[in-house]
């Protein structure tokens, strides 16, 4: 474990270094509010579960925390349905993204696992629970604002609306899985609700802060709320590096060493267990859909402080 | 980190403890040999990065070491051929047992990764380099018996024949691969020396030394041997982790929480990084060709250690 | 070619025949008006091109066209786009029911083939060519109706809103297409001409007089109208013998040697190129989503006439 | 069914049309016996089953039977197994390429129709019933030489031998099935029987008479030999109709709508049932594996004699 001044100098390194990088990737153009961002943005922040902070770069920028919204859900869910949730949805790769579609044929509808769009979206039904979507939104976004201790994280709206206006993908898994009877409110009202969720804005520091708990075995090492279980957050962490990249978490694995969630956005969240969580930010996307310098960025954290899990 | 005395407890009690689940499972029965085996059989070794050794029931057994031959050669072959390898095999989870070969035929013949039997081949393939298969085979023997420091590790030969004679699959394999140019060595040399380095014996004492190596960063800690570098042997432990049992990988990490590699002998090698080697045999399967009590074993380890790496 | 003496007392025969069989098959059970018809029903009508008539059973009951309809469309949409239609959907069998949506994700949103469902969502979404969908579905009405020269055929209503209602995985299709840009006008308007196409109600009569165009080299033979080219009724023709029957149209072409085109109301159009139109009716489905009876009479049929086309 | 003055007539222009076409496709290259074959060949055979002759071009020079095979050899298949030979092999399209092998995953071993090579080699294992190889290569040797009613028919054991040395795919396929129990003969033996019925060297004439019997309703109308049942030559020739062509049987029948089987050597064989058998070889392949000027003859001359089944 480095010490607090060695992690400031670690992560400021890195921010400088990563400015050779910077541009890098390619940002989602599949909806214009995130076509639009500045692919050169870079940000970082690690919390220690000791409360220290170290950031660099865009740390203070909110962005579009897409797919990470799924690591909240899923803990959401978990804590509230139990181990039930696991009957509706996998906790297994899901091999190529090819297959993403012909696996949920072959497996009757339940998705491989809670980080693909479709267990994703499965999550969000279990919550929604058949409620009026705004509930169903406001909760979400109440308990990401818990979470990260901050009550002014919220909802880009043109970003909802863009994702739902060209969500077709999204719309044909949720009534493929309708059809097989693992979707119990109505279609538009789940997608409304997980369109909100992804386009919940937030910032590295918020992002960091909001994961600490997973850092914490379950619970929340600043405020001291028990989140989850110590159990079911060392479950959660699983999931997250079994399946937190689509097709590119054995790279994730393999390179960084860390659980992880990145959303096309170009956030990435990383739990280091019992030490620290963090975030890093910027928009250029490899071919798998993960923040291009984000991963650089974090491959470079894990090899400085030796956090790996392995 | 549990004390030695704690340690050899908690091997000791959960001994006890899986009298209540021997014969759970089903054992492999495709060949003679393997069918044969008592199904009630457990034992469990435990070796610490300081030298320290716990174990319970028949840790002094031989058994077919199957699949778990795969960590070895990968290591091997790492070493031998450095990351040039992973042009020909990758390093995902496979996603579904179901789609192994339309995977294949989809990524042209390019393994989704090393631990897939598939992705053995090419890596048995790389070893052999042309050779005859007698010098792989005794090569690959040997590698096991200085990691396990024992000399009288040794191929069940009944084992091997049995294999050739019912590999069908196998067969396919590699044909498919060898259409697609990624596999060099004839078909029949290649699969002689991987049914071979499957049909390797060994207790769950010597399997858990030999993988100590993988507990100590790359470095046999009791012979101070550097077997890899550092970085290797901890991306060695990431595929484990997301591709060490088949299509089950996400169910071993979610609830054991190490990487491990199974074989449908019933063993499992699993690695506490920094901390201990693990090796489990039960034979009896589970669906997914994991030993059923052997993970069972594991899990129970997992918690009462605090071992898992999340 | 039988004499019509011969082919009244063959029609009349499978008549007889047929009663041991009522009821074989399984009732398609997915909407209750389809549930709810009498499965024990039955019914041929076959019209020669010189304008006879033989019938035996229920011919004159109205039953739900369903995929029966897809012909139509798809004679319709070339008449109107001409070769042009081919880009969006081709003419290929589709291989295996299960592998359907992967197949659509592997070509890139275009369907096998005009009579898979995604297939013919692509036609009628060419045919609506952004109007309304109460124009769309009157143009189909009125088109069959032309053909069965009756002004009487409808739509059934309440068919149509339960296919809307449980048409999840057709949701899911059309919006998968409507991912890849192969759908042009808002996926529920399509849909809703799809369903209502799909609910006509029409008796084995009215539609072997409607298909009779197709035994005409593309003129109808009684009204002299010319429905589409002698080239282009040949390739319908074709399309129909490859492609009709699912994942059972080698069946069909092996068991029964005609183009055909059968409907999950129980229903089958099948052609007798320069000869007659047939229509059978009989509610129980086989496994394929074929009328079990309806499929045993055309065997029978074929077999008496000697018009398989081998 | 144009007079025989007509025919030739009909034929010889078909053949002065091709020579602006000679050279167009791609020769197949996989092994160098079939490489070398010169890019502008084209011949054409057509046998009426009164006996009338018509070709033109090289008509006289033998070819590589290739694929075409499987027609005679499923033929003496059915006659001497009987209707069991269809529990080993389906009767179904296969869809796309893509899919051939996880089809065959999904279905247990069981291919999808006897034409797909997957499907022949069972044909061709159901003939050798355990035999030595070289008795099986005899006996479809002098099948085809009666067929043809000429005894210099014979195999090119370079192409044979070039064969066995590339097929990987097919010693995969075959492998493949042995491991579900759908191939009774060692997979060697029954991969040289099919090789080497591959290799047969055969012209349009020998061709067109060989599968004259098929047009003749199974009889030979020239010999009177009877070949196989009424019924049973009908069903072959469906079977050619729904997937003689690969994936492309559904074009095949769209444009030519007559039942036929291709090979890569640039051969088809194509039947007019109640008619005529017609054979025409260009080496030049598209990109399904079907001659090019050898379709596009076939094409021609269907429009021209009426001869589309449809």
């Amino acid at each position: 474990m480095p010490s607090n001044a060695d992690l400031s100098e670690i992560v400021a390194t890195i921010g400088r270094d990563m400015a050779d990088h910077l541009g890098g990737g390619k940002v989602a153009d599949y909806i214009p509010a995130l076509a639009r961002v500045d692919a050169r943005r870079f940000g970082m922040a690690v919390i220690t579960t000791d409360g220290e902070v170290a950031e660099t770069g865009d740390a203070w920028i909110p962005f579009s925390i897409q797919s990470i919204s799924k690591v909240f859900t899923l803990t959401m869910a978990l804590e509230r349905l139990g181990d039930d949730l696991w009957k509706r949805v996998g906790r297994e790769p899901s091999g190529s993204r090819f297959n993403s579609i012909v696996q949920l044929e072959h497996e009757h509808g339940i998705p491989r696992n809670p980080f693909i769009n479709a267990g994703a979206i499965v999550v969000t039904d279990a919550l929604l629970a058949g409620r009026a979507p705004a509930a169903g939104i406001a909760e979400i976004r109440d308990y990401v604002r818990k979470l990260a201790d901050v009550e002014t994280i919220d909802i880009d709206t043109e970003v909802a609306s863009s994702e739902a206006a060209t969500g077709f993908r999204n719309q044909s898994l949720a009534n493929f899985m309708r059809g097989f009877g693992n979707l119990n409110s109505p279609v538009d009202d789940v997608l409304k609700v997980y369109f909100n969720q992804c386009s919940l804005r937030i910032t590295c520091r918020q992002l960091a802060r909001a994961g600490l708990f997973l850092a914490g075995a379950g619970t929340d090492p600043i405020s001291g709320d028990v989140v989850t279980t110590s159990k079911r957050a060392r479950r959660i962490a699983a999931v997250m590096m079994t399946c937190g990249h689509y097709d590119a978490s054995g790279e994730f694995a393999f390179h960084v060493g860390l659980p992880g969630k990145s959303g096309v956005g170009g956030g990435i969240l990383a739990i280091v267990p019992g030490k620290a969580s963090i975030a890093v930010w910027s928009p250029g996307l490899d071919e798998a859909g993960t923040s291009y310098v984000g991963a650089m960025a974090l491959k470079r954290l894990a090899a400085a402080t030796r956090w790996s899990v392995f």
